[in-house]
């Protein structure tokens, strides 16, 4: 429960607080002497660590792991995998008076009402962005060995507040840096990034992740089918609000014949007992009864503005029980799309390697 | 796994398919004493069943359940409670080409590669809607529960089609046959589907659901936070296509500044050691960190239009490998959405309750 | 939780009161297509029937299935599988006087303060030993698949009271209904059977259960391996007060050079990367670490002699709180070892299978 | 799965292998404010480190945890509590060749088959000893809320090889580093440990443990009750091979009338809607149908002799597929038994703490 996700072959323990020692997983269920290319790994934890573009914080993390066990000359053991970051960048007088005054958007209040007060908030503690770190290691090194059985995951910015990028997908973005189908909207999305920059503000925005090459036939019924499980996981990234599958909420608006995906065959192999089918459109976004059906798995999610913003606020003071006004200093991203995109990638790894590996 | 979900408090096993003697389910975890309100239940069951009016499918299906155990004298007995309904009114030959000739949009390929040929097909099987009934009956007496403590979930539609709905929730709906917060609304959307059924189609919807009285503080960091489990659990109900929270994908659009709300002391209660915080508006839809903070619960669910429709669509006999047409005969639903209402709730239930109980 | 077991394969919940409509269980992760032999399963499931011969209780119960869903043609069908049985042969009368006066050794009194006075107590209620023939439905099925795989499972008395029976096994016992390696101490074991039903009393015992055919490589490191499953399940049967494994309480007599199974090359296959080893002796009793080494998995369990005697017994009214003097009518056994023999088969199948599905 | 333990209440991943970077374990489901005596919790773990006594291994390992996340000003945040203890005086050259050639009663071999050479064996790897130094931790942990909660955890020696403490249990044992209830049978005991020393030769025992102050009513029945949780985390103490409760295996050897518990009016509390009853004997350890009855939880275990022994043993090399002589080196204990005294305490404390926490 809570900070562990428990599935059929995968578990994964993720642990720590921002200004903690650490913050770290623990990955079980690798199949032994799985390969882990630790510099494919660094270059994906790079892509979410922040301080690198002006539209991240300007905080400098450098999200180096450390592995403890499970592992011995590059290959998995079999065993649990445990990885930890150190966390050495922490500021915490930045937040000395969010203990006693909640953020708005953030989880300080909930967190004292679940904790009664002993979490450590420094940070935003357990709820942090940065525990997504944690999340990318596990992901990485299910993305590596997803790729070894050509199941590919690619995320990429849809939507940076009104700026909306409706390019069909054939294939993935052209750069990891700000992943956009077409270039000239990510310039358009830039620049109303910065705009919320300048005025102290952030700006929300949607993701939308492809898995392609996974086979159908996978997913359990009801409560662990693919969407299920994709859910879940996707939740456990801070800023996500929302999460739909191939037409997703656009399918409440259509008929029937509108949205079913006919049938047609795969040209690719109908040796088997059963001949692949693919489908002439994806509304189903690659999913029908939580079973994958071979086609792309397609889905997005919606991800709220970074709530650390540095406009003046209301909020009320836990220990004077008075209203009191706030304005959130520190470093902080005004908006945190961009960097949540591996952060999907990993969740997706995550989800679809507990049905495979 | 699969079928089954596994709480920390409550397990519900939901078992059966369409055609076969029975559907059922199993739940655990239910405070021993616990009063099961007969007809209360049967009452909601019956909010769900077909054959009721002109907008549901013909079929009758009295979805009486039989209770096997765990229940004496009208109350729980703290043991697991098994119920089951008799599978009477089928009619297997409405769905004999299916087994060789896949509907699209329904599950119908997806389980024949999932359980290579030993499925029940008949009527959808183990995927059939009819398995939300023992859905509901978990999550009827779960909601009873949950009323006893003061904590009401009521879900109502807010889009069929193109109609959508915006009115303000301040109380739920009037009536719960079609249950819309605005009524003159109801009108326009049951002609939206009335239209649909004639044209031998189907068509979508949006189910906002609220959950009001949860008490601040519940709710499990990382993977086991509120909008983690009412995912796991909506995705359950087979037409669900996507779920947001509070402002979900509108989220994606603002901003901080718009977005974050903001604290207010609640009248209600500042005795405590924290005092009860509420917030001016509801954009987080009750959840900051995965926790409650005390306001409403408010998600929406995406349904996709009803699989199920007379026209002519293009599939493909998996047994000769050639096309084939198909008009999908029986007796179908033109729009799934209000009966999905009721069911709604009962995944709700059943995902509130496992923090609470 | 509770009633239900979770395992990385399969699942199997069970419910049911010995006087409520029924008792049954709900079996997921059989693979699709499994064939279930009925007449075979039902003649697993008199094994464990009572009343049919004098060291059984005189009850007659069919112990009949029947069978709800997930089954079709005599295949599984993948989905999850409930069987139920009806409980018919049910006199309450027996057991009026139990709620208020808790039998020495029965589960009345700890089933009183968990549920608070709302189980149902009759009978035994969900502490029956009734239960166990859900048990067996489940291990009934999964022992046939087992043999198609090459596993066999077979259990044994080797003690009745003070008889032990310390024949070396090489080949299961001749006849299932009282079945013992040595057929001559099978007549000292039914004396002392006897002899405790004619003074009133009951007699306990241990059953031996060996698993041949089992590969080296199963199990889960710490708290998953072969021990611990094997005794999770087994526990579940209500008598067994005891488990050990291979030399088990004997170990903690031996020296290390004594107990140290040595390894010798298996003839049978030393073609794979890694040869077959097998050991001379098995005092490991086939578990190394808590892996299968390729060896036969050899435990025993210790039951404890059936709590029901007609003899007087000192207990208190737990509504009177005064001492009151109990004489268990009734039906019972006077000795429930021939009876679990099948049950612990079953339980080992249910712990082995899920390590090889 | 694996080395995970899931329960309602408590998670424990346990990770590390002998020679790797770190052991370590990540606790989740501790109260948050919980406190945690750091010297208390390092005098628990010395009682388990090698190195103290003429009967335990030469080795100095000097087990001290360093936490890593969820603990704030000495009390636990509520969020996943993760320690780490740094491997450092690790010499591999000792284990270099056991790589090829299994050492009798490891889990070298096992290891080998499970991870298909992947495994890191060097110090036994994943399946050293040493790991129980993290299960301490959590155990050691949970054991001093236990204790404020008026809840007693006492486990010392009752067999070694040959010699055994049958002395009645009033009182737990005066000194912990030889834990025997009579200090008569500990100086014998001792003989017989540096008998097998001399001799190059290791020496099994039986350990007992005590839980005192568990109230009547938990434990959930079939597959969750005491016995099942209490067995299940045991065996995950490597040298285990069997478990019993209360009267055990002799039970087996008795009559129903001798067995059974009577029960007599506690003077402690008849207050309650349910008057608190005891028990004249406890045969039945304090658990009747998986659940507490309000008396001492008592269970003795199984430890196997230590595997490794300076005594040349026959086994095969697997590379070469000869028979091999094989000596182990390094520096191990002739008996495991006083070293394993607290890990009982702590795999008790575990089980335990996950019903009531």
């Amino acid at each position: 429960m809570s900070s562990s996700l428990h599935g059929s072959r995968i578990s994964i323990s993720i642990f720590g607080e921002s200004h903690a020692e650490a913050i770290g997983m623990t990955l079980e269920g690798l199949p032994p002497g799985t390969i882990i290319d630790m510099e494919m790994l660094q270059r994906f934890l790079d892509r979410r660590s922040p301080g690198r573009n002006e539209w991240s914080s300007p905080r400098k993390e450098a999200d180096c792991p450390e592995f403890l066990c499970g592992i011995k000359n590059g290959r998995s053991c079999g065993t649990p995998l445990t990885a930890i970051i150190r966390n050495t960048n922490t500021k915490s007088r930045d937040y000395d008076r969010l203990v006693s005054v909640p953020r708005p958007g953030h989880a300080d209040y909930t967190a004292q009402l679940k904790y009664k007060g002993f979490q450590d908030q420094n940070g935003g503690g357990h709820f942090s962005g940065r525990i997504t770190a944690a999340l990318c290691i596990a992901g990485g090194i299910l993305l590596q060995e997803l790729e070894r059985r050509n199941i590919y995951i690619t995320a990429y910015i849809r939507r940076i507040g009104r700026i909306s990028d409706e390019t069909e997908y054939s294939h993935g973005p052209e750069q990891v840096e700000f992943p956009v189908l077409d270039p000239e909207k990510a310039t358009e999305m830039q620049a109303a990034i910065m705009e919320a920059k300048e005025n102290g503000d952030s700006i929300g925005g949607v993701i939308e992740c492809v898995v392609s090459g996974l086979p159908g036939g996978f997913g359990e019924p009801i409560f662990d089918g693919i969407e299920n499980r994709l859910a879940q996981v996707c939740f456990a990234v801070p800023a996500v609000k929302g999460i739909e599958f191939g037409a997703g909420f656009k399918a409440a608006e259509m008929l029937g014949s509108e949205h079913n995906d006919e049938f047609t065959v795969s040209a690719a192999d109908n040796s088997g007992v059963i001949p692949l089918l693919k489908t002439v459109t994806n509304h189903a976004g690659g999913i029908l009864g939580g079973i994958s059906n071979g086609m792309p798995i397609v889905f997005r999610v919606a991800i709220k503005p970074t709530p650390s913003i540095a406009k003046t606020q209301k909020s009320v003071n836990i220990r004077t029980f008075q209203p009191e006004e706030l304005k959130v200093g520190g470093r902080h991203d005004p908006c945190i799309v961009p960097r949540a995109v591996p952060v999907i990638e990993a969740a997706a790894a995550i989800a679809i390697a507990d049905f495979i590996l």
